[in-house]
């Protein structure tokens, strides 16, 4: 069984879950796990994979619109080195600073590979879901896209610096809140923006058709693309953590006045037998399936 | 760096952070990471591990005196089998059940030892602390002591069916209310009777007085301890997840008739100069380091 498979056979177990968080008494909790080997390349500091761990919670709680109450994680290492351990406390502190939120502290644990598993509790009375996109409605996104894969890219490089600048990123809570009393349908592009459209499509049974000369492409990626295909590289690698909603047009402009994130429209919803298509070629559901 | 002065270090950090669970806004929020090879010895269930895994969370939550609002857990093996899967759901839901609460999801990720993550989220307006034990309180354990070391012999000597069922426990999220309002101070035996007690003695400035006598040995740990001692096992082996609270003698009718758990006193609270005894010789602090 993949892991896709094995997520919705436990979102069929669970009235609660799905989305990207779970939604329990006013309260939406989400919870990740990370691992040395697949989601922190080397060169990755133990700053950066706090603020990019508990940064990954919290985008989740973004993605229903709800504002963030805590944070929480669990850190298991091979041994635990005061300044590494740290480190990890000040980048889960600082992005969580960022938003308005605590991290809280957590457990440690030995354990042969770094692996962190994060929590995030936020609220709301009224959360977004992924379903609910209607036909007419635009589609936007936040910030940029393209900029873990610029990570990545800058990471093979030795370009440990920057590598690990463009690895944290701003959760946007305060985008998911200007965004929830008109978006239709929400969620965070962390499979990708190509994934994130198929997964909005199944649960709002609708199309999409995107243009791509309205992507927000991130600067880096264009740096570092080195013959790739640009576009490819925004799209579907993901792990951007940016929010990808429908609204209808007309709310547009409310929502860029209430957050300082930039909002980007890039396609509007189609009805239920329409494709998912980038400049009326058919977008493949392909991206990133995370662990 | 060992553990313990690893978990003071992030305790330093993190003013909510301390006691059995974090403190923010009315919530308690716990989280611990299990790991196949240390913490399910082989014969436990994958429904053993889900039930077992968010308990040790709830215990904490209990620890705190709160109401329990909800788990999540993010659940990482090699490969993701259906039936295992499922199992580990339901124990992780019978669990919460069994105290009121909700099982609601959370994360699934590829990795080479089978490792759990598990969040548990309570509400209280007055949490109990491990600090404001008063000398002359009595000490008082809940449940029973040694089901999990009655359990792991279990497990060596091939009899896993009675071996999970000890190793599954009630978290006491009931008794904990029922204490609340009385205890001066509590937490949970996860690390051992011994360990608790120095834990509270360090939080507390204070010193106990136990009187073996009292202490409620599980049944099965007669049976398994095979010329052991008895009392060592029910003491220092600890994850039994029972609560080790203090309070005045006079409130113990009160909490014995608030709750269906079991309250055994054991011994009393003695002034800050005094040391931690059993049957007046010193109670040495060993017991389980938690990863």
């Amino acid at each position: 069984m993949d892991e896709r498979a094995a997520l919705r056979l436990l979102s069929g177990e669970l009235e609660a879950a799905g989305d990207d968080a779970a939604i329990v008494d006013g309260l939406v909790v989400t919870t990740d796990m990370l691992h040395e080997r697949t989601d922190f390349p080397a060169g990755t500091t133990r700053y950066t994979a706090g603020w990019r761990a508990v940064g990954a919670s919290l985008s989740d709680v973004a993605a229903m619109g709800a504002e963030a109450t805590a944070t929480v994680a669990a850190y298991a290492a091979p041994t635990f080195d005061r300044d590494e351990l740290l480190a990890f406390v000040r980048g889960a502190s600082d992005v969580c600073d960022r938003v308005g939120t605590e991290y809280v502290g957590g457990d440690l644990d030995g354990h042969d590979e770094f692996t962190v598993s994060t929590t995030a509790i936020g609220r709301t009375d009224d959360p977004v879901r992924r379903r609910g996109a209607r036909p007419g409605d635009v589609v936007c996104v936040t910030g940029t896209l393209g900029r873990s894969a610029a990570a990545l890219r800058l990471f093979d490089r030795g370009e440990t610096d920057r590598a690990n600048d463009r690895f944290r990123f701003d959760p946007r809570i305060d985008a998911g809140r200007a965004l929830a009393p008109h978006a239709t349908a929400m969620m965070d592009s962390s499979d990708g923006l190509a994934r994130s459209l198929h997964q909005l499509s199944e649960a709002s049974n609708c199309g999409f058709a995107i243009d791509s000369d309205r992507i927000p492409i991130d600067d880096a990626v264009f740096e570092v693309a080195d013959g790739d295909d640009v576009l490819e590289l925004a799209t579907s690698f993901g792990e951007d953590f940016e929010l990808v909603a429908t609204l209808p047009e007309d709310a547009v402009p409310a929502v860029r006045d209430a957050t300082d994130a930039s909002l980007s429209v890039i396609g509007s919803v189609r009805d239920a037998g329409a494709a998912i298509t980038m400049d009326d070629e058919p977008l493949a559901d392909r991206g990133y399936t995370h662990g």
